[in-house]
């Protein structure tokens, strides 16, 4: 586990979606967040405090999470003299970019000496084994989507504080790196060496025994020509008796993909349920999450209720307007002779 | 490339499937093939004449294959001790485990002390990128199959061959460690990083002009819980024009899952076509390879008689009866638009 609690890191971004994973730290772990760390030329805030290292550090913050994506998850001089200034001034750090903290010697010497922590979050677990797809027990849930970045993180952990909220057990199971950073743990299943897929998420969401949830998040998706052998590895892996298909309505073409249109999401649920079958013979929809953050509220609530009618399934935006008709159907369904079982 | 001609290694083993590397080498390369070394307790051979370390590179062989699979693709104490005693013969040392020969410091050292090379071949390109599935020329057959294990490699080195017998341009292009140590080239897409798999088959096939065939080796199964995430990536990598499927009759459950049982050929074949139409929209079945190395001949040639006039398609054992019947249907399809498309 990451000490708590951080000082989140924005360093000189100007670009907001550079910044997704400090903003995902302050968006569902604000209790943990005692202030934003960020260079005169910043011109973003998460409406944290702004503290320099060592104020940080006076104030009681344990770890520097240096949630930004830059090129290519690169590690650049200025992030390493800042994570440096962060362990000079008594911090441990936390990165989920591609290249590693600990594959840079100052870091990995200012640590040491100071025993301190450097949290690669991307790194896969050293013991992965690949998937099987026996049976295993215990309620799951795994959200899929229409693309990447769709909302799919967001939507999961609201979800699982949704089932909470009703008194259900239900956990977060996190497999990307800002997911990792809010929940404390979980598996970058994008980094995992590609014959451990379903195996990472079998290990990710074991077989649990107390009627609760894993609420596992989606990457990706089936649709996707970069990443779809992710999307299908986690479904398999998951082994999910319901699943919440994510869409973010108005989107030009696939990500990073220009001329490539998102699949109607009607058949993308289809095939996605399909899949899932092979490990997971009665999955079923429990519902449609859009991410409508562009659009105007009205319209918005009334393209959820459009969709609701057009799909037979609940429909909202989780931010917007909550999960509660998810969670409804959730907790209305019968389980899974799977998710009961104890065959091994 | 892995400079010829090899000595092939079979140790101790006694185990026909732990040899599996070495015997791929000796039946696709046997030019290139000078003997083969074991130890006296091995009781396999690969009828080749066998030959002392000292011995085969005195003869002119100038890389030992070290072509064997350990538990869990392991380098035990006995195959460093063989492969250093190679190295001292003056000799390369080439492999296809998990654990990379240069991480061993003694074989390192041996290898840059006499300007020799170790070659590990799951190793992935440095350079990868991850896929776009942006329309490429050229035309392209992917072997796909029901399970692992079931013959797509040499079913793919079989189509490969029998293309260019009759006169069209055509590569092999291997996705395995054995397929790549009889290519002298290729990606272990097993070993790939997650979001790199689609990425590395477009690399590993890029855009040709020369309307001549890419014939790409399949991995896994579509169907197989471990290892579906690995199949579909490489399903989008490769956007095939054809497909041929492979699989081996009388298997009683998919490899290293017992209960689970094989998927329908038919519908195997269908689910393939469905994923593959995401990269390659045209794409069509060429003929299906049937493993029947462990049936009576007569009984094999009626079972593909039979799968022949049940799936509509050209049906053979590619090592018992040659792969005729489907060059015949290749050589006749008119190329997809996008096989001979310039649009990136």
């Amino acid at each position: 586990m990451i000490p708590a609690p951080y000082l989140l890191y924005l360093g000189r971004s100007a670009d907001p979606l550079a910044i997704k994973t400090s903003r995902g730290v302050a968006a569902f772990r604000p209790e943990d967040c005692l202030g934003e760390f960020r260079h005169d030329e910043c011109p973003l805030t998460l409406g944290l405090p702004r503290l320099g290292m060592r104020e940080a550090a006076a104030a009681g913050a344990r770890t520097l999470i240096l949630g930004i994506a830059g090129a290519g998850g690169r590690l650049g001089d200025d992030l390493i003299e800042d994570a440096a200034a962060a362990l000079e001034a008594g911090m441990n750090v936390a990165s989920g970019l591609h290249q590693r903290l600990r594959d840079q010697p100052r870091l990995a010497a200012l640590a040491e000496a100071r025993s301190l922590s450097l949290f690669d979050v991307r790194d896969p677990p050293a013991d992965l084994k690949v998937g099987t797809g026996y049976p295993r027990s215990g309620r799951r849930l795994l959200t899929v989507g229409t693309d990447c970045s769709v909302g799919k993180m967001y939507a999961t952990i609201t979800l699982a504080r949704g089932l909470r909220d009703r008194g259900a057990a239900a956990d977060f199971r996190a497999t990307g790196q800002t997911g990792i950073l809010i929940a404390g743990g979980g598996v970058a299943v994008d980094a995992v060496v590609a014959d451990f897929i379903s195996g990472a998420i079998e290990q990710l969401a074991p077989a649990r025994y107390d009627h609760g949830w894993d609420v596992i998040e989606g990457q990706g998706s089936l649709f996707h020509p970069s990443f779809a052998g992710v999307s299908l590895g986690l479904l398999h892996g998951a082994q999910a008796e319901a699943l919440v298909i994510c869409d973010e309505p108005g989107r030009p073409h696939m990500r990073g993909i220009p001329g490539r249109p998102l699949p109607d999401l009607a058949e993308c649920l289809e095939r996605n349920l399909e899949a899932a079958r092979l490990t997971s013979p009665e999955v079923g929809a429990a519902g449609i999450c859009l991410n409508t953050s562009a659009m105007d509220p009205a319209a918005a609530r009334r393209l959820c209720d459009a969709t609701e009618d057009r799909l037979g399934l609940p429909c909202t935006d989780p931010i917007a307007f909550g999960v509660e008709p998810i969670i409804d159907k959730l907790l209305c369904l019968e389980p899974s002779s799977l998710s009961t079982s104890v065959f091994r």
